[in-house]
């Protein structure tokens, strides 16, 4: 491997400047933000987000993918260099990282910009605080196949480094933006979405909704739930069959995305009936489908 | 409102005694935790569990809860006292607490003792480490009707006030217990359970189980899976469509509770046609339901 230049200084100008990226007003005015641990990079960079910074600490490189990254660092076109473990705890604030921690341009995407694929399934995540939900919704998304993530009326930023650690990286491989609710609301409108909305109180249970169509599903804060921008909107509940009267938000998020993956995935199945035993015509599911 | 005793030193020997117990040395020692908030303690209150101090701070209390709980006070036989701002500071340690904290005794339940009803549904949580995720994770488990929560070969102890917080204190209103995971897997054997397991790399999709039959859904930490203990149960997996390889923990815990609850919700609506327009005897899902 390349000698990389090493810091041995936590007072080093370059380490002053990236741990200030721990805070909003930072980010924001540099537009720049703090990607930690090994698969985070390794995301960030595949996904082509302009990753200008790596310092890594040999002595925690322990995963796989630290190692991975290791190996690979000698291929990376950016300024890389080699810090003392003194110099990587302050980098890294008390997260756990693997050893990596990179400086990072976060794409900024309109709505329009956004990628679709044919009979889309998009997620709205409204007015959410806490990073690690927003983070964990986009890690389900992303397993749930979602097409992409809008954060409406953000309190969060995005690419929070909360947000990236708790999304394992996966905020930079989905298609995500942010945008005020009411242009996400009309946005929609005109390509033709199917708008549901997850409210506490809301009559119809969620699974009674067809979600094979191109579908929105928004999620709303904890407190507050959806804002009034999505009053006309298709509402649903979770049911809530004990004491509390809602979900965790990010558990929300994780019941509705593979409430649809479930019936879309049950719709490939038709499509391909050599891979099932199921009839071609396939009768309605017996707690119904919105069709029905 | 009858005058309670007022603390306005932080060092105060009752107040240092139960800021002892954010410690988990000190709750073993004592057998004592600590309950945030006024929610959580009315849910515990209710739950018969032995609350024996209450620390409330007046001009803290400005949610519904929290009032309602203030207008309880009177009622509850137990030592309450009324605590100065910079006093709640130092003993919540910056819980959003909405004013309250209460010192209880958390119930000791073995397996024998859990009160399960017919046809019961049970989630046996391995080895988990994030008192916040078990908190979700019980949560959605009150929220789906789960009958029980087993922590098996438990790292982090059930009743953490981290735990009562995230959960909003459905810890105690859930049937809950902890036990080794070999003594839980012989239990659930014993019990005639259906075992089923989530391993990320399963061949059987979660939604091919049919969960209408007693059953106990077992889910590992996300670094190691569940242990070898249930190398022989049924292993299904949630599909994970993107770059990640697995959910957050409570994710895939909320996942799995609503696909139960939907199958059984779905049981139930057969069994009172009055209340759907579906025939009696309604046919298989499309997607199967590992009966057909």
């Amino acid at each position: 491997m390349t000698q990389f230049p090493v810091i041995t200084s936590p007072r080093n100008e370059k380490i002053r400047a990236a741990v200030k990226l721990r805070r909003r007003k930072h980010r924001g005015r540099r537009g720049r933000t703090l990607v930690d641990g090994a698969r985070e990079l390794i995301r960030a960079v595949g996904s082509g987000i302009r990753v200008e910074e790596i310092y890594f600490c040999p002595s925690l490189c322990s995963t796989t993918e630290s190692r991975r990254l290791l190996a690979q660092l000698d291929e990376l076109e950016m300024s890389i260099y080699e810090v003392t473990e003194g110099v990587f705890e302050k980098l890294s604030y008390g997260e756990r990282t693997e050893g990596f921690v990179g400086v990072a341009i976060p794409p900024e995407v309109e709505l329009d910009d956004l990628v679709l694929p044919e009979n889309p399934l998009v997620a709205v995540v409204e007015g959410i605080e806490k990073p690690g939900n927003l983070g964990a919704i986009l890690r389900s998304a992303d397993g749930a196949g979602i097409s992409a993530v809008i954060l409406a009326d953000q309190k969060t930023d995005l690419f929070n480094p909360n947000v990236i650690r708790a999304s394992l990286g996966t905020v930079f491989t989905m298609p995500v933006c942010a945008a005020p609710s009411k242009e996400v609301f009309n946005w929609l409108k005109v390509q033709g979405f199917q708008i549901i909305g997850a409210v506490v109180d809301a009559v119809a249970c969620y699974t009674i909704m067809d979600y094979k169509i191109p579908t929105a599903l928004v999620l709303g804060t904890e407190a507050t739930g959806i804002s009034s921008v999505w009053k006309d909107v298709n509402a649903v509940r979770i049911p809530m069959q004990g004491v509390a009267d809602s979900l965790n938000v990010a558990a929300s998020a994780a019941v509705l995305f593979y409430e649809s993956q479930r019936q879309r995935l049950s719709k490939q199945q038709t499509s391909q009936p050599s891979r099932t035993t199921a009839p071609v015509v396939v009768p309605q599911p017996d707690w119904g489908n919105g069709n029905s």
